[in-house]
């Protein structure tokens, strides 16, 4: 029976019910996890091959017979670019094969436009006074912290079924000059996996800046990471082209989520203009990333396709999980008529609103009874959820059976604390 | 004999003869690098053993059970922190191990001194007006290019036979304000080769900055490559503790050149203060750096002792290249007294000062005759050397048969560049 339609006894008989179960939930002394986007050890285990391609003095040249254990190579291993190239549908020339760490790239990337100033902008960033972001909500906690360590003012957008609201994204961008920049988690977005509609790309690639040193960033994270099969996500840098806005959009991917989390490669692809003025600075900063890693991944993947034939893997690894928690969903949430998410095909993540004003009584019960689960407000800048509502489940790294667990735990949880919103 | 003790006629005869010489070499079509400080492909293989130790699921898996695959570990794994406060004569909690590059990380901090200031400074360091770093020359061309890039004015401080003129750097440090910052190679400087000597290192730990947010960048790369034997560097971190400036020193090193210089692992090590500060940051930046590498080199080098038997391999390795060049240099320019230059026991580079106003004419006869130098000037500030003599040799990277070849070419050049000088 849907929660909203009890009298206040019959809600208190069940919070009474609940709190019960509680108690005995709480004396188990649980201890499990669901508060960070991590590959399982199963997945890991997936890439081992990675770590017997290059164990050899011999095995470390390079196609061209680079010797990829000495200095050299800014920008990254020709055939690492054209693996990435590949995977992304640009040009090698558009790519620059970075460490370990995408985030890094594009903590860089702000960290130079602050600088130093972008390709055909006029002065940095931080010689231009207050300067904004736009942050599509829910998003990826670490994106908003970068710009709360730059002191860039971040302004929420509101998601859709079909990415952020390009109405209110094509106002601010092409009225406010402080506005220089987005956060886009294009496929599969953080956390509620939604993927950007064809429409959706388009219309930022045939933004009209205000500012003419505005970028997309563009976390394409989850680029191949699909739970049902394949999902294409349209071209923001060929769309971006056709527009004459080329030097837009910056777009990032990694392994960390195919190969390694702790030892994968991460990359950044964009215009050639882009490029050569990141090049620019990277030089002054580095010799080169690591490019005995950069070959592992090549010899071991080969080409997107190889990537893809993993990720199947991966998908058939991670589907249960997303299951086990959609399902649990279901039974205990569905029916009380006190909780909305969507249904991922990807990613990994998945969004949870419950009441309005209920998000951090949930995560404070679940903690309280040994389950973690993301802080409420974390997807949101400077931590804040307006409604209160949004918590981030992260389905990926615990195993089934404790997942089955902490997802009970956490629907329970979400029983108690709408039965106390609405009785009150 | 002496040139300068040469009459006119006689250095025309000799200039001829030395032409008629150059002719010839350039008729060879040579093709020969001295430029850069690269390690040999001998040396390289020293480290084959590096690819070995992690080639399995099992093997990825650090001292404490972290899985080194996956995210986590901001500023590394204890057992590599253990290994370089071994190496630096630090405590682990000094230590932030890095990436690939300890280049990037000195970037790193300066980039964030730019944007967020230091640990007890009030402000950052791009919110000053003007700053400027003292730069002891000649020095590294990577470090000045830093300060170019970000707009910090440099100061030329003369090198003596123990380290930067140190009357010269209290001065500076101690009057102005603006002065933030100092460059260091303290062991086996770059390009001389000089080892700071304890009263040096004493005076630097006993500055007393009229900025309170004045930082040392001390680059210790060549902590462990001594050519004859080990040689103690004063420890510049316990020292400053004495004199309560604890605060004051960054130091940086790396395995670039122990195992592999594209693959390698970064380090910084610091007082607690700034370590604390730098990680407030960092974990912004990134999740982590590669941790499966640090674990590579921590199970193959396992010690201090480890890494100093392999740098004695690279001794041997090194040891008769750089006799090469010097023999070559007390056979060809000493009798002539067209040059002088030190003789490092350890590092990666000999220091040639020609006559002044000849080293950019040797440069460029050398090139002509197909032999690549550093660029004259490189090594110092924004690229000039007021003197126009220095050259820095990197003996490294060539064979022996090749590098004798080279500075036989290289010391022609030095004597025609000499009788031109001479005669007009």
């Amino acid at each position: 029976m849907q929660y909203s339609q009890m009298t206040k006894s019959a809600l208190e008989q069940e919070l009474a019910e609940l709190n019960e179960q509680y108690k005995s939930v709480v004396a188990k002394g649980l201890k499990l996890d669901m508060s960070r986007g991590k590959p399982g050890a199963d997945q890991l285990c997936l890439s081992e091959g990675v770590l017997k391609t290059v164990t050899t003095n011999e095995d470390c040249l390079s196609e061209n017979g680079t010797d990829c254990r000495n200095y050299g190579i800014l920008d990254g291993l020709p055939e690492a670019k054209r693996l990435f190239a590949e995977l992304l549908g640009v040009d090698a020339e558009n790519v620059i094969v970075g460490g370990a760490s995408s985030l890094n790239m594009m903590y860089d990337e702000i960290s130079r436009a602050m600088l130093f100033g972008v390709h055909g902008g006029e002065k940095p960033w931080s010689a231009q006074g207050k300067i904004k972001f736009l942050c599509p909500v829910p998003g990826y906690d670490r994106h908003f912290a970068i710009c709360q360590l730059m002191g860039i003012e971040m302004i929420n957008i509101p998601m859709t079924e079909s990415g952020p609201d390009m109405d209110l994204v094509e106002k601010y961008v092409s009225e406010d000059e402080s506005v220089k920049g987005i956060w886009c988690v294009p496929k599969y977005s953080n956390p509620e996996g939604v993927v950007y509609s064809d429409e959706t790309v388009r219309r930022f690639a045939a933004l009209k800046p205000k500012a003419k040193d505005f970028r997309i960033f563009w976390d394409n994270a989850y680029a191949v990471h699909d739970l049902y099969g394949e999902i294409r996500l349209a071209n923001i840098l060929a769309l971006a082209k056709e527009y004459g806005n080329e030097d837009m959009p910056l777009i990032f991917t990694s392994t960390s989520k195919i190969s390694f989390s702790g030892a994968g490669v991460g990359c950044m692809a964009a215009s050639v203009n882009n490029v050569t003025k990141s090049k620019k600075s990277m030089t002054i900063q580095t010799i080169g990333h690591d490019k005995i890693n950069q070959l592992r991944h090549v010899k071991y993947f080969k080409n997107a396709d190889g990537i893809k034939a993993q990720m199947r893997k991966h998908a058939d690894i991670l589907r249960p999980k997303f299951e086990a928690v959609l399902s649990a969903f279901e039974k205990e949430l569905a029916p009380r008529g006190i909780a909305e998410w969507k249904t991922p095909r990807g990613g990994y993540f998945i969004s949870l609103n419950v009441l309005p004003g209920c998000a951090k009584r949930v995560y404070e019960l679940a903690k309280a009874a040994g389950v973690t689960l993301t802080p409420a407000g974390a997807p949101f800048p400077y931590g804040v959820d307006p409604e209160d509502k949004n918590l981030r489940i992260a389905p990926s790294y615990p195993p089934v059976s404790e997942l089955a667990q902490a997802v009970e735990v956490l629907c329970l949880c979400c029983r108690i604390a709408a039965c106390e919103l609405l009785i009150k």
